[in-house]
């Protein structure tokens, strides 16, 4: 008979999709699948995880009765709340510890151990501190109040701005009229998308941004120095130090690094993805970090 | 019988609530019910607008064929196309125009004719410019997106804010903690209450940020002196003449009156309300203005 302690399962969830790994002496088995925003869509997302570790086991040729052994990790979008987390944990296979995501994130991008700070900027955002062992971190409460500088805040803010534009409130530009044309070619076709876009609908407008960004847009120049200021604001108010990494993580992370440098700032890759970090705090917990 | 021509029908219809009144020369009867954003719920918005009609015909002792015979316009939020326009025409009694709720605020607060701006800011907002007759307006295209300076936008922006205070990203102040009391004590709370929060939501939060620009507290200063920023660039854009009247209307607007104080700026109070500006309309329409 195995060892119960030697199978591990890591989970990311996320706004735009879910992924689940399974450990054995290395990466055995992975699955994804759809959106896993636990405050948005609970039953949906629920559903999601379950199709990703499924098809993590199936990879890896587990039974469902093997899988009840793994220790696992699941960084979940949208955990708020310790009573949500037991309840998610609850319907996971095995003894699984269930957190927001922002701690797979960071074990991820830094590894199981050593300072840094790590800038999460996807569809959503937060900036994290790790500092011996101790993790601290802002942002990150959904883009209702929250996420500046991500992806769905840049494709919000690049609208607004749009409609701006057409009020003649300020100068057109080449990424307000793509935008415009975009959206139908009229401001109330604007405020009708608006009227249903959830964060990721708004993130998908960042590759058009980032497109803007390179072709030296004033728009999109704007809009990316204020979420500039924003990460440099939450680095300050996390009390990052010098000597300390900064690891920009995320579809939209490396693209703020050109903004964000300054002398003695010290920019390193992500070590690994946020489903690595999962795993790696699978298996810390499990005795084998 | 009765000239047909001699009976008004003026409709005021917004986020928070609608109202409708008759008028045969004088006002004769009035109703109001719940709030009538077409954008945000069509069928609940349009149920309300019948009630408030069938309210005011009652006071006026009028039957339904009668008001079949009334001139009337209506003024909506959230009536953004034409098509829109028509198909709430269609579904009201007698020959009713129907526009967004510029036109019977600018109507209401300047009267007939006249040249002159007006800041609309209550739970949403516009700033529009009526001279010679033609209207020209910025903003105005609802929360997501919009309606700077608005009780909505206060009301979101200082719960955003609050988030950075307990991130420890601003000092936190009177207006943040008692936001923060108010939401439950801790930022799940206020996330909880932002993924559900409508406009009205956010706006039924403005007394607490007026009370506490009253006593002097640095975050409601902050959020006011941008909602007042913005205000101004509106007033540019337009081209705002020093010679032209600056009407303030809606439940926020003589709040801004000293952030916009400047040497010859003219303030005006509203000569009446967005209702009287749909009778006035109305009657216009009937050859009587």
């Amino acid at each position: 008979m195995k060892q119960a302690v030697s199978l591990y399962l890591g989970i990311d969830g996320g706004g735009t999709g879910c992924r689940a790994a399974i450990w054995r002496d290395g990466v055995v088995g992975q699955g994804a699948a759809g959106p896993a925003n636990l405050t948005s869509d609970f039953e949906g997302g629920m559903a999601n995880l379950r199709s990703a570790i499924t098809a993590a086991a199936q990879s890896a040729g587990l039974g469902a009765a093997e899988l009840e052994q793994a220790i696992g990790h699941a960084g979940l979008a949208g955990v708020q709340t310790d009573d949500m987390a037991r309840k998610v944990a609850g319907q996971l296979p095995g003894r699984c510890c269930v957190t927001e995501d922002r701690d797979i994130a960071i074990a991820g991008a830094l590894g199981a151990e050593g300072d840094g700070a790590v800038l999460a900027i996807g569809t959503g955002s937060f900036v994290g501190l790790r500092r011996g062992g101790t993790i601290r971190a802002v942002g990150g409460w959904g883009l209702q109040l929250s996420d500046q500088a991500s992806g769905g805040w840049l494709g919000r803010a690049a609208l607004a701005a749009t409609l701006e534009a057409v009020d003649g409130m300020r100068d057109r530009t080449a990424l307000s009229e793509a935008l415009l044309a975009r959206m139908g070619g009229t401001p109330q076709e604007i405020v009708g998308y608006a009227a249903s876009a959830r964060p990721a609908d708004y993130g998908a407008l960042a590759p058009v941004l980032v497109q803007a960004l390179e072709a030296g847009d004033p728009l999109a120049r704007d809009l990316f120095a204020r979420g500039a200021g924003w990460l440099d604001r939450a680095l300050a108010a996390l009390g990052h130090r010098l000597e300390e990494p900064i690891c920009l993580t995320g579809g939209l992370g490396p693209r703020y690094r050109a903004l964000l440098d300054r002398p003695d700032r010290r920019f390193v890759a992500p070590l690994g993805t946020p489903l690595d970090g999962a795993l790696i705090l699978a298996r810390a917990a499990g005795g084998r970090a």
